[in-house]
């Protein structure tokens, strides 16, 4: 009962015929526009060493956390994943049984936007034209494994044949950016600029924090012993992170607490920091100090700030014991910015200089206090529905709920905010889909006209990140 | 002004034509599929007594909280309706004058579930072919009243007519079975089973708890003067009521905390609660190290668990001392459980044997706490949209808010959940409606396969509810 | 590329053609029914002294914080928007210059209501026929101040127009209501009434409370040094209200918080509250205490209470000190109704004589709280979606989440609740697409007779805010 896998042309419009024709109208002026990556987490050693990816399941199920915690919640166990451990010891090292093990399961995705995804890049990057299914496992596994061994699968092959314009990955203050000067160096023309992401060297609560203090102050050459001297190791780093083509800061706080201490309050609380460990409480104070902090070099640098709170990270003990972070254990939280954001936005929410783009787990907060936020403060944008929201359902609900009250130009067009380079295609694809489909029911329904609409799908699909994200 | 009452053959689709068709497919798959009731409320007398239902107001009105809690909210007195008080002062004993008072206002349930279930009742189950109103008032209760007397209204052979092949009561760890006895000893071929729920002894602040824990002891046959036989007590009520067919426990907390206490905490705690009464702080946390124990318990003996959270009970006094619980007055607060419950998963959410199925009524907890929990720890599944979400929209925001990060296979299919014994095929039939029109417009928007979605349509139908609760 | 302003006949209506031709029918029995507008903020002295309005910028853009907030968000300086300052210090004086720079910006209000509105203003109210944009800014200033200066377009000849039948505005129990008197004494036939709104006198957190006590003595003849003594101040003035045609009274809490102290208790807290100032649980504990008082009144002499909980006002401080209050920097936070009412429904939410309308900015309450809350208490009514959802999909989700629980006729229809007089029947044009829309789906999907939704049609248009407003 194998079927043909079809990317049918008009996926994820509307049934309705007047609204898909207009759906299909403004997506053929944005499908082939170039895309935009102005936030994610591929790996830069890919486009400098351009080498070949390993095998199918190295390349697609065993980083994929959609993928594997899906299984995993299913009752298969992420050792027969192949999923790397903590101590080193051995899990499943067959990719054929992997990827066995993940097409017996590929029902499981039905309804899924991993489902959207993987099928794009089988049926468009692969050129494969039958379903995923146990019978087709091993079909699937030979072309890929295939294709991977060649020329036109290689990193930079793919990312000139994805139409990628310019593509940010994020990287610790600790990393020295090699990888991203090799790339420079290279002669090649694609765009590979990197973000600065402080969280491991400003949240006392990140796993090694007196390790990376120390290691932060010898690459950024500054004596961190002071909280002067922390805060220039901050604007050594950061401008050596612009010299590497960074517009941009990510901020990955367990809430969106903001503190705006005096002089004096700061340092006393730096020295405990340093001299460590902190509660919880003067940990979530120094980091909502830190954001401040942030935000001012950002209104000198001209950096972007990204703010991305609310996550319980590695919830699942046993998990985070035996395989580490990351591994799809990590859980939203109730969401809360009005009051947290105060004293940040008290500074410099009026300074049309500061760009800080808002994200959020929690959806009741897009209508109560997000779109209400960016409708007020200059300073302020909203990113687009993120994670467990970067989804069809996700997305509409975004656009329902912030739009009248925050307008489109408050929002940031699209990130893809994923290391599953060949999904990224993919991923804007439904991005763009999806807000021509939004787009096409306001035409259809007269509260928008068919030239405006045009315009906004431009917008959104790529002059909007262009813009917010200063590249 | 009279109008036909007549049940549309395509309720509850989507009026476009495509998707409408596609789900009028769907829905002929799985329409007359025998219903299986994992989870409800039905009283064990009828099926082991088999008495005819006493009138049409005893039957339809005076114990449904969704039908009196909405006249009530317009201003008719609970007395006028019929509803029992407390201290048996009698209210209105007129069956008629209860029906025409509730046909007065039947105006008053248009675009709600009840609507769509009361109206299934008159015409499938009754027959009747006008519209309720206040001109029809006496003929209904004529024609309702003569159904009633006749033997194809006894419960066993509505049972059988309903095309339930196994419904679910939920009985007191203090109750003795008698009834469940007696169906099993009849040699009717129905299937009734029991499910535990163990609240009245597990919850310090229940009415009446320290007598209930004394029965408790006395019909267990165990000490509950110490914790040990207050644990040996609850595995031998759940063996009885494993021989009573019961596959489930449930649990109707006031949110979904638990704790993981050591053995001389719990201990310590134990004899305070025995001792009682204890304070809202020390019952809240005897309840949540409960939910502990029943979890483990759950994996000796492989009850799955359910535990519906969330609700303020009997929050109006003044109903509550005239007309006691369960009368239209409990109301939702706001929901939280990834942190509510990490002690219970950080023991038992990666073990496969157990099975935890959890329910809201706070929606903005779908998509932000309950279906990434369920995407990821192997012993969470979704329960059904619950209570006042068990509608059309409720259903519809469920698939839409929890399938994308969860998928339909770790949801459960539908429960009831009803007093309401001859709403029960109306309700299976809107949640079979629902789910058809949301897989209609999956396929229509080109994200599912029609056969995929044949195959869906009859897991939520009825494979999934059995597989999960093991019926 | 001027493109013609065309308001279509089907703007709002779903696209799919029997929902449409549904939609259009039930607005077409409703188009044309007399505004009611029960709660807003118009100005009563243009009704009694019928001046023509300034100027466009004047009218249109300087007083409407939905228009300044969004071109603030993208760096418009309010200065140049003419919004006066709180020191008097000048901003632009010349109406054309922010008339263009708002003409400039016009493209940020796609997908909004505001949008909506004011093209209902352009095209019906001053028959224009170009969209406005930065060609067209010039042609519309002049014919919007032409028009401003003719009889046609004086407050009681539009009120004539727009078939209003009756508007409450919103008055300080400190307000003489002269302007009131004056409309009734003029002979005008057109109606319009005040509403109590005391927070200024109510609440120990307002600017200038000490003062407004004093004043509110004086204005009410009592002695408001003793608590009977202020409580008889709030009768006397409620009773002058009354008399100005007033049926309403109207609180605007931080939340929905509620108390019901013992008379000693109360006494004790307004000795320190008039002794002044009080910590911000003092403040809370008073207003909480004070609506339980309003709630008793408004049994004694009838008006309606209305609660606007959850707004965090004046949340930034550069705009607070330059431009003052109501400058679009208010925004919302999480809404809690349970237990916040509970001690104020302990006391009367069973008395059918009180009516207590509530609103929420956080519209996960809808379903979670307002709809249950709605469907039990014979005193509690859900206002319409406020302020930020005052929009096409804030209406559609207001009724899609909270009619299954608490059904239609626990709604009290529109409110416009604006200051932008104009805007009036471009609002309830929008409400009244609305509601047909969401009806005409129901009627589609066939859970809803025709004739029934044109019977709700009727009531939520006009019916519904007459009952519950006592209008």
């Amino acid at each position: 009962m194998t079927r043909p896998l079809v990317l049918h042309p008009d996926r994820l419009f509307p049934a309705e015929s007047r609204t898909r024709d207009i759906a299909r109208a403004l997506h053929a002026g944005v499908r082939d526009l170039p895309i935009v990556s102005p936030h994610g987490h591929t790996d830069p050693a890919w486009f400098a060493y351009d080498q070949p990816f390993a095998d199918p399941a190295a390349l697609l199920i065993v980083p994929d956390h959609y993928v594997f915690r899906m299984l995993y919640s299913q009752g298969v166990p992420l050792d027969a994943l192949g999923v790397p451990t903590e101590d080193g010891s051995p899990t499943e090292a067959d990719p054929r049984a992997i990827w066995r093990l993940f097409a017996d399961h590929y029902h499981l995705f039905r309804g899924t936007p991993s489902r959207l995804w993987l099928d794009w890049v089988f049926a468009e990057a692969f050129g494969i034209e039958v379903t995923l299914e146990p019978a087709t496992a091993d079909l699937y596994y030979d072309r890929i494994a295939a294709a991977l061994a060649t020329e036109a699968f290689r990193p930079r092959a793919l990312y000139e044949r994805f139409g990628i314009e310019v593509i940010a990955t994020t990287e610790s203050p600790l990393d020295p950016l090699d990888h991203h000067r090799v790339i420079r160096e290279s002669g090649w023309r694609g765009k590979v600029v990197t973000a600065y992401r402080p969280d491991p060297v400003m949240d006392p609560e990140a796993p090694g924090f007196a390790d990376n203090l120390r290691r932060f102050g010898a690459i950024a050459g500054e004596d961190i012993a002071t909280f002067a001297g922390y805060l220039r190791a901050h604007e050594n780093r950061r401008a050596h992170f612009r010299a590497a083509g960074a517009t941009s800061t990510d901020h990955g706080h367990p809430s969106a607490f903001t503190a705006d201490l005096s002089r004096a309050d700061i340092e006393a609380l730096y020295a405990r920091v340093l001299a460590g460990p902190v509660g919880p409480a003067e940990a979530e104070l120094f980091r909502g100090h830190m954001l401040t902090e942030m935000a001012r070099m950002s209104i000198e640098d001209g950096m972007v700030m990204q703010l991305h709170p609310g996550v319980y990270r590695s919830h699942n003990p046993a998990v985070l014991a035996r395989f580490g972070r990351d591994k799809g254990a990590d859980l939203p939280v109730a969401g809360e910015f009005v009051r947290a954001l105060k004293p940040l936005l008290d500074r410099f929410g009026n300074d049309p200089r500061l760009t800080l783009i808002l994200f959020t787990l929690d959806e009741d907060v897009y209508s109560r206090e997000l779109a209400p936020l960016a409708g007020h403060y200059p300073a302020l944008r909203l990113g687009p529905p993120w994670w467990f929201h970067d989804s069809p359902e996700g997305m509409r609900r975004f656009r329902e709920r912030a739009t009248e009250t925050a307008g489109f130009y408050n929002s940031v067009g699209f990130n893809d905010d994923t290391r599953a380079f060949l999904s990224i295609p993919a991923r804007h694809d439904v991005a763009r889909r999806m807000d021509c489909a939004f787009l096409a029911r306001l035409v259809a329904e007269h509260r928008l006209e068919e030239d405006e609409a045009h315009e906004l799908a431009h917008a959104l699909a790529y002059d909007l990140a262009k813009k917010a994200y200063k590249l």
